[in-house]
């Protein structure tokens, strides 16, 4: 086993995993804080805490950060998603104290200089306008909204333009008080990294940090609904959605399986029936999305107008026929398909630095990759039948932008599903 | 050395770089024709061939082909670039022999039936509409319309719809026989793999494939001009460009030093000035792209109106400034943030896999990474000085999508830069 796993004494977790043969090492911080955590009020306030953290400390300055990283041929980077908050690096193995050096001054030592917070906030801004030209990535933001209405978890993580405007320095403090606490925080490392001396290193590093803090996090509630918005394109970009299945559920490996084979690859029944068969669009695959609490189950496509039309009853169709039609070929295809992407991850330092961190966050311990292939091998045909009927059985979500019109209506859509239009369902068609 | 090198009957190359520790490779065949070798006629058949490559061969549908190497985990895909196109899979190691099988199947015998070629085309169709819902990629293909005008090496390599949609079976077939011979393939390998095997597996599987072929490609010649498309959107996105330096050249890591120091990374000096003082864009980046006889030097961007009006002098005053104003330190972090990238390149099988692939196609044989770092590091400060007021002194290309009305205007940049207009710029100005 190459994998360690050591507690600091104020509780910060820190797991590696020491690769053989390479020189070069991945490693970061995982913060258990994403957009799910904020009040509308706040909306955006955990990707604006990381963008600000590089934005200079007590110690040196944004400029000096980024050229330090750079200097040895390192890159500093950042993610915040609905649960979690990320800050890692890649670096050659000699140059991993110099980068737990800088990933404890920026998490322990901000500044958020006002000068500083105002230009950050323009730069946000215009990131946020960035994804609004970008219709495949503002579908999502429409999904999400539409599944989850009115309720953290349905909130864009970048947030809205008129909150990032007047989100504050004492706000962004407090938020960073609240939640950057050890027990919230997993340190990972994956390549050529020696455990015991990165162990050390913290140990004196990250001594800032507090040991806990607490929280009440709300349920996320799936509603579904739709979201079709008219807009000058020449494709529709749509995503259809369903009630998925959470991370801690006995059926994550099931959900998974089912996604791969209705859309996972070429030979996936989306793929073979929507563009091999009809021609009718360059890319469709679907996805199968957890959270610790919920999960989401989509099919996303892009097409023209007059084939997006036609394409939204073939899907249906599929998602209908899949659980009493299944061949133990595709499922054992799916099976292989997972089993050999997991075995990709563990060759590449910085996925696997980001798996190792993501199963702490998740299950409080790494899964042995032994033990993910035998939950894999064990799902059955009657499973996926079992799951497939259930998902596609619930509300949908339809997210769709672009020349819309002609979109088969939600109502027609529930219909041809065979299920009922949510009473709740948000319905917020524009056009 | 890890690296192994061979020559079938036929005159096919196999290179090949055997990884320590790792179960998987990846391995495909790189074809030296891409959209650069195309009449105007065909722009765009070089693509369509790599898509009805998978469309089903004399011994095998398009659906077989797909479940056979994902029901072993495996993926296969493809691309066309200007210059060359890339069939390749990544598979776990012991079933190279099947994704070896696949590829000399479907590259020397792919039967383009009728049926799936109109099948096909309505793919690409959906596949050019995509191009054209993505701003931040359109503004690239109008990039090298406008630098290389009313040539096959400015066309996009996809193709204008009109011309796909009248390209045919004949057409196709013959293309193939033109330019799929021998001498125009390089077979790559890199991860767990066996050279010996490989070379006796493909001598007997690739045996039909032709020796070799002649054509005649014409030289590209950069001209420059502005392209500047009024698009309702949010941002504009935009691109500077300058003739750069081609692939053989002297300048060649004189000019990616130049590009990571202008806008390579945090620490540059155009992420440094337009992002992190004046907040008017969330990315900025340079680029220097080569091609065998010419090259492209620019800088990409994407900002709302206003911003995209001010950052323009702002980028201007910097490439203007850098030739005397280069300090060793950047210059030093440079250099190693390129060889360190490198390295990190050698520890990925399907990026090393590319990489030797490309050096076999450009130099005919593999590079030493000693070597290259040594080229790296032999350049001097007055090496690149010499080379920014040579690229910066030329005619610029201005391409850009979005609510471009006030953008500085194509005169004013040349002035601002102090080149002369081209005489012969291709001025397309819309809106």
């Amino acid at each position: 086993m190459t994998i360690q796993l050591s507690t600091l004494s104020n509780g910060l977790t820190v797991v590696t995993d020491s690769f053989g043969n390479v020189e070069t090492a991945a490693l970061g911080v995982w913060v258990s804080v994403g957009s799910r955590h904020e009040t509308k009020e706040m909306n955006g306030i955990s990707h604006m805490l990381e963008h600000m953290a590089f934005r200079g400390t007590a110690n040196q300055t944004a400029q000096e950060i980024a050229e330090k990283i750079e200097a040895v041929g390192g890159h500093l980077n950042a993610y915040t998603t609905r649960e979690s908050t990320a800050y890692y690096a890649r670096v050659l193995s000699k140059d991993i104290p110099l980068a737990v050096s800088i990933l404890a001054d920026i998490l322990q030592f901000p500044v958020f200089r006002e000068e500083e917070l105002e230009r950050e906030r323009a730069v946000i801004l215009q990131e946020i306008s960035q994804i609004h030209d970008s219709p495949d990535e503002l579908v999502f933001d429409y999904l999400q909204e539409t599944a989850y209405p009115h309720q953290p978890f349905g909130r864009p993580v970048t947030g809205q333009a008129n909150v990032v405007s007047h989100l504050n320095r004492e706000q962004i403090k407090s938020y960073m008080m609240q939640n950057y606490s050890a027990d919230n925080m997993i340190f990972a490392a994956a390549g050529k990294v020696d455990h015991q001396q990165l162990v050390t290193m913290m140990e004196t590093q990250f001594s800032m940090v507090t040991p806990e803090t607490h929280r009440i996090v709300s349920l996320a509630r799936y509603v579904g609904g739709d979201f079709c918005t008219q807009k000058e394109l020449e494709q529709v970009h749509l995503i259809l959605g369903f009630q998925g299945v959470d991370l801690n559920s006995s059926d994550y490996y099931t959900a998974s399986i089912l996604s791969t084979l209705l859309g996972g690859g070429m030979s996936s029944r989306l793929f073979q029936e929507v563009r091999e068969k009809r021609g009718l669009a360059y890319g469709i695959h679907s996805f199968a999305s957890s959270a610790s609490d919920t999960g989401l189950f989509g099919i996303y496509t892009s097409a023209g107008p007059q084939e997006a039309q036609n394409l939204l009853p073939v899907v249906c169709d599929e998602l209908l026929k899949v659980a009493s039609t299944l061949k133990e070929e595709e499922i054992s295809r799916s099976k292989n398909q997972i089993k050999a992407s997991l075995l990709m991850t563990l060759e590449s330092t910085s996925a696997r630095c980001q798996q190792l961190a993501f199963q702490m966050m998740t299950y409080g311990r790494p899964l042995d990759p032994a033990e993910i292939i035998d939950r894999i091998d064990a799902v059955e045909s009657q499973d996926i039948s079992r799951l497939a009927t259930r998902i596609f059985s619930g509300s949908p979500t339809l997210a769709a932008v672009g020349p819309v019109r002609h979109l088969m209506s939600y109502d027609k859509l529930c219909e041809r599903l065979g299920c009922a239009v949510p009473k709740t369902a948000s319905i917020k068609s524009v056009g």
